[in-house]
């Protein structure tokens, strides 16, 4: 049913486009376009114009792939390169075919470009269309990620009462992952981030031995996977006393991200979506504490459309759904971030993870 | 220590092709010659020529980068357009510099001609350089490896402790996860396989809900991380009372597979050690059965060079490390894979992972 519509959807932007088909091969799309799941690494090659959908791929996914493409036509080819040849050659009626230049690489491409010559089409680069169709989810899409952002909110309430002084970032991480395995996850779609103290300035730490201690900054960067859909949730904890810089710093991330929530509407660009959260932190003192976009689109991948972000004119959609995620980070000190999973319903944010964000465990749970 | 040996023998490299510099941005080949770990994703970019090594990294990643890589000079650009004009820019020097076609996208390769036109900068297509140097292994590299097979090794012995007829895949791929990352590993380089009955006919299933049961195959394929080096594993086990089919398809598999062992030297190319094992299964009347290579470089990345497979003319060298993973697979019934990962050693073979190859998990342990 879904698989129907967004067929239907891409052949709309086909016609719009004057092309009379598009290759795909980046390994979500295809499963947002076909059901196809894959594996790790390109493993299908899709081939969709007005009348037909194909689905080349090897020996290893064929029977994989005609179990979960029943729309699709499944062939197989003996290997990478034949793939082109067989979907391209032997069909007359294709004049213009477009292809995913972000995806593509430079060397697939020259092997592509061979085949096309000979089988004299025309390849269109094509960046945006299936982006933007991914972006704006459907209701089925939007329940998996709102299961994702259960699980992710449970394993903050659940951590929240295992967590003390002394356990390294390594063991808060893996009984934060065990939790989310054990409560329902697919294998979780990014590392967890558990950085405490002086880490917790890196944004995309990765945890270490490093025993964490009372009265610093823990952030906790968690994501769970459902049906092949993500969450995205970060929080910033405190053991013990809570310092006055930590209060200081917390307060702004909170006030940032609050903002946003209230403030974001579809119609704005990502650029305006960012400036509200960052307007906050750049008042507050800290402009340069602040150094990547306030938010990414959250679906089959963990980092998607909309970029909501510095630069970005990504207009924001109804039920598009994406990260909310202000954060501060001082260098030798250590950082706070706070992050929602959202979609945009009615014009408005609407959170889809809940989980308390008081820096207290105590009070977390 | 190994940094310097390696941007060396890229140096030597570069010598021999007429090369300036070279650009890198795989995120495995970013590591292997700088040190930084990086994340997931595309998070440096390295510009090596003979007198400077400069990665280029974003805000994100700046005090990683300075901390991991300190044989480079790091730089900060606020966008990953900007990194190839501010590594290209302002280099009177550079003419020729290479770039991994294999790697860079359409759409990046087109920002990248821009700014190279503008600094007058011949970008040269490189695919074999980095693959052919990461395909053979330093010491370092190798223990890392053997680490990370002797985990995989114990997780088999684990598990066939544990498992029972009416265990779920999903339920045993899980157990074997848990066991891996509590003995060491960081996160797995690939999701758990556990294949049973007619499912172990794909030869990447997913694990389902199926209850295992008797007298059914049931395929394991398993890795585990040290240091950021992947082993790759796979038994196939029985429990209950063995089929006479089970039994006659395991011999074929194990015999191909100690062929090969056996068989595979030095100065081969991949067809050729690929036609060791393939030569077994076929004339055992299983030709069309064994749908994929018989194996694949393993290291930093799960699936690197050399491949070894049919049509592959990668040499085997001293110091590679690959897979040896001759399979059948029969649809509806089910199939046998039998996977080692092995180092090229005094021009043979020698195993890496150790598990023992009896079908019957009382007879593994």
């Amino acid at each position: 049913m879904a698989i129907a519509q967004r067929l239907e959807r891409l052949r709309h932007q086909l016609a719009e486009k004057s092309l009379d088909a598009i290759l795909l091969t980046q390994p979500e799309t295809c499963r947002y376009v076909s059901g196809f799941t894959g594996s790790s690494g390109p493993a299908a090659t899709l081939l969709i114009s007005q009348e037909s959908a194909v689905l080349a791929t090897d020996f290893i996914h064929f029977e994989q792939a005609r179990q979960e493409a029943p729309d699709f036509d499944v062939i197989t080819v003996n290997s990478s390169s034949q793939r082109f040849t067989q979907l391209l050659s032997g069909n007359g009626k294709l004049a213009k075919v477009g292809f995913e230049a972000n995806v593509l690489s430079v060397a697939e491409f020259r092997r592509l470009s061979e085949e096309a010559e000979k089988a004299r089409v025309d390849m269109v680069p094509i960046e945006e269309i299936i982006d933007c169709l991914r972006a704006v989810k459907d209701e089925e899409e939007i329940s998996c990620i709102l299961r994702a952002a259960f699980i992710a909110d449970t394993a903050i309430d659940f951590i929240a009462t295992e967590i003390h002084s002394g356990m390294t970032e390594k063991e808060v991480a893996w009984e934060i992952e065990k939790y989310i395995r054990e409560n329902g996850s697919e294998p979780i779609p990014f590392d967890i981030i558990v950085a405490s103290g002086p880490n917790a300035a890196l944004p995309h730490a990765k945890p270490t031995d490093r025993p964490i201690s009372d009265s610093e900054p823990i952030i906790l960067d968690i994501g769970a996977r459902w049906k092949g859909y993500c969450s995205d949730l970060s929080r910033t904890l405190c053991l013990g006393q809570i310092t006055k810089r930590f209060q200081t710093v917390y307060d702004i991330v909170l006030r940032a991200q609050l903002s946003a929530l209230d403030g974001i509407e579809t119609g704005m660009t990502g650029v305006q979506a960012d400036g509200i959260a960052r307007g906050v932190i750049d008042q507050a003192g800290y402009k340069d504490a602040f150094g990547h976009g306030l938010g990414h689109g959250v679906g089959l991948a963990v980092h998607e459309r909309p970029r909501v972000s510095p630069g970005s004119t990504d207009v924001i959609q109804e039920n598009m759904v994406f990260t909310v995620e202000p954060a501060i980070y001082i260098t030798g000190w250590g950082g706070v971030r706070s992050e929602d999973t959202v979609v945009m319903r009615n014009g408005k944010v609407q959170p889809l993870t809940k989980a308390p964000k008081n820096a207290k465990p105590a009070e977390v749970c």
